[in-house]
C-alpha cells in the first residue's frame, strides 16, 4: 500500500497517524520531540531526520502543525518539504494557519513543481482519535479527489470549500461564529446572574427558540457549572481568532467583534485559564462584573 | 366569559387581542390609535377610553406596548390602568421593556393593591396571529398559574422565569445572544467574501458542527440573498439591545460585545435600515470592507 | 438687585449659589434635600417650598440637577418651573443632561411663553467654588446675552455653542473626549507595564510630542500611583458617556469607542470604584491584565 | 571621521541618511531600491551590495526599514549584518516594530556577539529631514551612550527608555495613545455634525480645557476641512497599532480600546484612504453615520 509522510506529531496528529497506520498505509514521520516519534515508531511508523527527509520517501505529505510559521519553515525551510520532495507529490497541509499563508505557502509549492491542499481540522482529539474529524478543503479539484481516499481514514465531514486558502477560510469562519456564539452565551448569563434570576431556567426557556445553538447546549451548561476541562481550549481558540485577525488585515475585512472577543481571551490567558476550556470566556464576564479573581463561577 | 383589558393594539396587539375573542373572551380595549381601536371592535372588542377606563371593567388586564415609557404612562400615569382599577386586579404586561421598569412598576402596582407579571413575548407578527408565540413570565407562582389559562391562548410556550422583570430578563438575555449570533454569522462570511471564498459552500461545511445555531440555519442565506423583508426589524432589535444596555447599567453588568452590536444596528439605521430585517447588519460589514452605500449584498 | 431663582443645591449647585449671593443677586432656592437649603439659607438664601414657588418668585430661573429625568421633573412637572413661572422668564439649565432632552424641554418651555438656555458647565467643584467654571451654552442669541452677566459671576469661560441643546452637545464632545483620551493613557501603560519597562520614562519621552494631551499631564501619574482622590467620578462620567450614547442613538449617530468605554467605567463601578477618580479606569486594565482585585496599582 | 553603515532608504532613511553625510560621517549603505541607492550615493554614500556587505565595513550599522520580518531579515537572514559584522559591532535598529522581535533580535545579536539598540521614532519626514526627529530607544547604558553622538544628528529629543525593546514599547504607547486620542476626536464631531451645531465652535468652547490635546491642536481642523493629505498615513498607524496588538498578545496585555481602533484603520483602508493621513478615520465616521462613500466630509 502507499506510503504516506506524516509531520507533527502532536495531540492531534499522533492520533491520525495511529489511524493511517491502521488502515494499512505507510507512514513516515518526522517531530521535533523524540518522544511523539517514538510513540509514532511504536505504533508501526518508519522515522525520518527531517521534514525533507520524510519528503523524500513518499508521494503524499500530510503536515499538522501549531501554526503559521511552523507550516512556513516545515514546507520551505532549509531542511523542509520543498527540499527533499519527489516531483509532482502532494502536500496536504492539516494545521489551522492564516488563510494567507496557505496562499502563500501553496504558491511557493507550485513554484517547485509541487501540488498543494490545506486541510484543516475541526473536532479536537476526541474526533482525531475516532478518525470523524470535519476537514474543510482548499485546493484543486483533481488533488482533492486524490486527497479523498486519504482523508476519509481521518473525517467523518469532508468538504472541498474552494482553491488553496479556502480550507482555513472555512476554518476562521467557523471559530469566529463559535468564538462569538460563546461570549454571547457568557456576556447574556452575566446579565442574567446580575438581575439575580435562575439562569438554568432562563435557558430552558431560550433554547428551543432563535437563540438555539450548538455552542448554547454543549457550553451554557459548563458555564454555569464552573467546569473548565477542556474541550478546546483557550490559547488554540486566541490562536485561531488572531489568525482570523490577520487575514482580515491581509483581505481588507474589518471584523470589529472578532476584535472583542480575541481580548475576552486575551484577559482569560492572564488570568492563568489559557489551558482552560474556550468556555471559561465566563470567568472573565465574571471578574469583569466584580465578582473577583476568586469568584468559582459567574454567577 | 371572563372580561380582559387589552391596552395597546399593534402589529402584535390586535392579532392577540383577536385570538382572546376568539377564544370567547370579552375583551375591553385601549389605543391611542383609532384605526387600531376600530379594528378590534370590528372584530368583537368593546371600546373604552383610556387605560384606566378598561382597568375599571376587568379583574385582568393586558398591555402589550413599545417600549419602557410606555408602560409606565399606561400602567402608572393619570389616566393609566392603576387610576382605575378593581382591587386586587391582575396586570400582564406582554411588552418588551428593561426589567428594571418592569420592577418598579410591578412595585408601584403592589402598593396599589394590585398584582403584575412581565410576559413579553418571543416570534413575532406570524406567532401572534397563530397564537404560538414564545412567553417567558416573571411573578409569583400564584399569578403566573392564574394567567396561565389567558396565556396558553396566546403561546406556546410559556415559562414561568423567576420573580418580577425575569421575563424581560430572559427575553434580553434572549435578544443579546440573537444579536450576537447575527453578527457572528456576518462577520464571518464578511471575511469569506473578502476572500473570494464562496460563502455558500462555507456554511455547508460548517452548520452541522459548533458553529450550526438557529439564527445561521434562519438568515444566512437571507444576508447572501440580500434579501432585506423582516421577520424582526433593525429598529425593534435595536430597542432591545439598548434596554438590555440599560438594564446592565442599572444591574452593574458589564456588556461589552452588546455595546458593539448596538452600535452596528446603529449604523444600519443610520443607513435607512430601520425597517429592514435584522440580517441587514451583513450590510454594515458590506459598507465596512469598502463596498459602498450601493452594494446589493455583502459578497 | 435682581432675584435669581436656583434649583438643585448639590456639590457644585450650592457653591455656585453662594457666588450668585457674594455678587449682590438676591436668590431664591429649593432643593429635594433639607440640609442643602438650610445652608444656602444660612448663606443669605431665601427658600421656597417648590420648583414652581421658586419660578412664581423671579424672572430668571437656574436648576443645576443630576440628569435628564431631574431636570424634566423640576422644570415641567406637576410642581416644576413651568407651572409657577412669570411670562416670558428665562430658565437656565445648567446641568449636564442629554442634550435631545434640553430640546424637547426648551420646546415645551417656549410653548408656555418662557426662554430657555442650556448651559452645562466643566471644571468640577473647585472652580464651581473659585467661580471660574467653563460654561457652554445653547440658545437663542438674545437670550444667552441676557444671561451673560449672570454667568460672568460663575465661570470664566463662556461659549455660546448654538441653539437650544448645543451647550450640552459640546459637553459631550468634551466628555465623548476626555473619556477616551483617559482611556488611551490607561491601555497604553497597562502594556508598558506588562513590558516590564517603567512607565514614567515612557510618559518623559512622549508628552511633549503627537501624544501629548490635558488628560495625559492631569493623570498619568495619579495612575501609576494609584491615587484615586477625585478629581472627577467615575460615576458622573458614567452618567454623561450613557447621556452620549443616548444622544447618539436619538441622532442617528454611531460611537463605539465610546459604547467600550461607558463598559470599561461600567466594570469600575462593578469593581466598586464609582466614587473614585475616573483615571481609575486604570484599575480595570490591572485585572483585565490578571493583576486580581487586590493590585494596588497598575503596574 | 567614523564609518556608519546604514539599511533602509525610504521616505525616512533616505533624509536620515543625508543627516549623516552632512554632518561628516562616511556612510555605507545598502537598499532593496537602485533608485534609492542611487540617490544616497549621489549625496556622497557608498554603496555595498547586501546588508552583511554594509556590517563588514563598519562598526556601527543602522537600519531603518518598514517592519518586523524585514528587520529579522536584515539583521538575522542569510545575507544579513550578523552574517558579516565586525565583532562587538552597535546595530542600531530605527524601524518602528513589534518591541517582542526587538528583543528576539537582541538576544540573537547578543548571542553573535553584537550589540543592540532598538530606537525608533516620531515626528515623520519633516523632523526626518530636519534630523529633529523623537527617538525612543532601549539597550544597555553603556550601548545608548556610545550612540548619543551619531543620534544627535538624528533626532532633537532623545530618550533611554529602558533595555532592548524599550525603545518599541514607549513607541507603540506613543501610537497608541495618538490613535485613540484621534479617534476621540473624530467620534465626538461625528456626534456634534449629527446634532447640527457647528463643530468649530465646539471645538473653540473645549479646546483649552481637559479635552485638549496635541491631535485636537493638530488633526480636528483638517478632518472638518475633509484634509486628506498625510501627515502620517493611515497604512502606517495600521501597521503600528497591529505591532501594539502582536505585542500585547505576546506579553498578556489586554488592548480592547485599541483593537477597535485598528478595526477603523482597517475600514479606512478598505475604503482606499490607506494613503491619506489618519486624520481620515472620520470618514468612516461619516460613512457609518449615513453619509455614504461620496460624502466629501464627515459634517
Amino acid at each position: 500500500m502507499e506510503t504516506v509522510g506524516f509531520i507533527g506529531l502532536g495531540i492531534m496528529g499522533l492520533p491520525m497517524c495511529r489511524n493511517l497506520l491502521r488502515a494499512g498505509y505507510a507512514v513516515v514521520v518526522h517531530d521535533v520531540a523524540p518522544a511523539a516519534v517514538a510513540a509514532a515508531v511504536a505504533a508501526g511508523a518508519v522515522a525520518a531526520g527531517s521534514s525533507s527527509a520524510v519528503a523524500a520517501r513518499c508521494d503524499t505529505v500530510i503536515a499538522m502543525l501549531p501554526n503559521s510559521p511552523h507550516v512556513r519553515a516545515a514546507l520551505l525551510g532549509p531542511d523542509g518539504v520543498a527540499a527533499g520532495a519527489r516531483p509532482g507529490a502532494l502536500v496536504i497541509d492539516m494545521s489551522s494557519i492564516d488563510p494567507t499563508v496557505s496562499r502563500e505557502v501553496g504558491a511557493a509549492l507550485a513554484g517547485a513543481g509541487l501540488r498543494f491542499l490545506d486541510a484543516p481540522v475541526s473536532g479536537g482529539e476526541p474526533k482525531a482519535v475516532d478518525g470523524t474529524l470535519a476537514i474543510m478543503v482548499g485546493g484543486a479539484a483533481l488533488d482533492f479527489a486524490a486527497a479523498l481516499p486519504l482523508l476519509r481514514r481521518l473525517g467523518g465531514t469532508i468538504v472541498h470549500c474552494g482553491d488553496v486558502g479556502a480550507g482555513n477560510v472555512a476554518k476562521l469562519a467557523n471559530q469566529i461564529i463559535v468564538g462569538l456564539n460563546l461570549a454571547a452565551v457568557a456576556e447574556a448569563l452575566a446579565l442574567v446572574a446580575r438581575a439575580g434570576v435562575d439562569p438554568a431556567t432562563v435557558l430552558a426557556a431560550i433554547r428551543g427558540g432563535a437563540a438555539g445553538s450548538a455552542i448554547l447546549e454543549a457550553k451554557a451548561s459548563q458555564m454555569l457549572a464552573g467546569d473548565m476541562r477542556p474541550g478546546f481550549r483557550v490559547d488554540l481558540h486566541h490562536k485561531d481568532l488572531a489568525n482570523a485577525l490577520a487575514a482580515g488585515r491581509a483581505l481588507g475585512a474589518p471584523l470589529p467583534l472578532t476584535a472583542q472577543v480575541l481580548e475576552l481571551f486575551q484577559a482569560a490567558r492572564a488570568a492563568g485559564l489559557g489551558d482552560a476550556d474556550h468556555s471559561a470566556i465566563a470567568r472573565v464576564y465574571a471578574q469583569l462584573a466584580g465578582a473577583g479573581a476568586g469568584a468559582g463561577t459567574e454567577d
